[in-house]
């Protein structure tokens, strides 16, 4: 028979440092997104944002705008989805989101980077990592559909703060943001129809192109 | 009677979009939480991480360590709990945990902050967030005893990989480390084993000071 330590037997123990350790592991590597830039800029226009900050923002979203939603979700699944939507970018890089080049050889990128970066974690967090971010690509379920849309309103909010930068930059049309946000009405009238709001200030002002 | 637009009336939608234009105003607001830098330095030691970051990682934090708790604790509250704790920064600044003088005036200043802040949001939810905050600050449930676990295992993990880096320029001592850290054993016995080990591997270093 082990030995006891309070109420844990040696072996218990041991596991339990070793999963720390591989907890820690990836806690450390993971540091790396906030080195990973986007294209968005910061509200004040200063600067880019990165994946760690982007996906903070998201997560705070999360747990406010739920309630425009048409279905159901759940808000911890979803906090815990956007905040390691963008992990895989570590090994993968950031690809814009009208960079229809990039968008080609992403996939394969990403598939790679998410086996090594879930990978590092004990093997049972390292499934429910992947499997959350297996559902984040595949756009099927209600807590994916809310994720989407958080990931795609927050550059939007910032690039209205930023007076539309991002998107004067890359001369980004109306018909673009239509196209990547085409399942935004079935997941939430309102907040489609306040981005439609804000795309029509953005054309009158010239940094939306209209077609 | 009120006209309906869908299953909701035109006053639930004007309420709905005032909702939807509260909570947006305030999303754009805690975006400058990504323009405080706080003392720690990123792992591969080239720059200081700011607020939005650290709160990033700790939610993330939140989702793996919460097994290593002695208490039950509610994740999904912990990790929302984390992601708002450093708002009170965007008024009142980031006192390093190690500076005294700053300390005397810090709640004062960030007690002002919660309520211009938090008083953006909806009502409901800026008590939410309002609560939240404060349970943090009072630092009594198990909930908040994770949080602030988290809040200074992160920093400690990243001064860590970069060689000490944050504790040798402030000449910090493994005293104020433990001063600081005094209720981690009673949170979690094997987080607290793992950074004594870390102290001492630092002190024969010399970037952390042993007395």
């Amino acid at each position: 028979m082990e030995e006891k330590t309070g109420t844990k037997t040696q072996g218990e123990k041991g596991e339990e440092r070793e999963r720390l350790e591989q907890q820690i592991r990836f806690i450390v590597e993971i540091d790396k997104v906030k080195n990973i830039f986007r294209q968005t800029y910061l509200a004040d226009g200063k600067r880019k944002e990165n994946d760690a900050e982007h996906s903070w923002h998201l997560a705070v979203m999360a747990v406010l705008l739920k309630e425009h939603m048409k279905e159901a979700v759940d808000v911890a699944r979803v906090m815990t989805m956007v905040l390691i939507h963008d992990l895989v970018e570590i090994d993968a890089g950031d690809t814009y989101a009208y960079d229809d080049a990039g968008a080609k050889t992403k996939r394969e990128r990403e598939l790679k980077a998410a086996d090594r970066i879930f990978g590092l974690l004990p093997e049972d967090q390292g499934r429910y990592f992947r499997e959350l971010w297996d559902e984040f690509e595949e756009y099927q379920s209600a807590d994916a559909k809310f994720a989407h849309l958080l990931d795609n309103f927050q550059p939007f909010l910032l690039n209205d703060a930023s007076q539309g930068k991002s998107w004067e930059e890359h001369g980004v049309r109306k018909s673009q943001v239509c196209r990547r946000n085409e399942r935004l009405p079935e997941t939430s009238r309102i907040v489609w129809e306040k981005m439609l709001e804000v795309m029509d200030k953005h054309i009158e002002k010239g940094t939306l192109l209209g077609n």
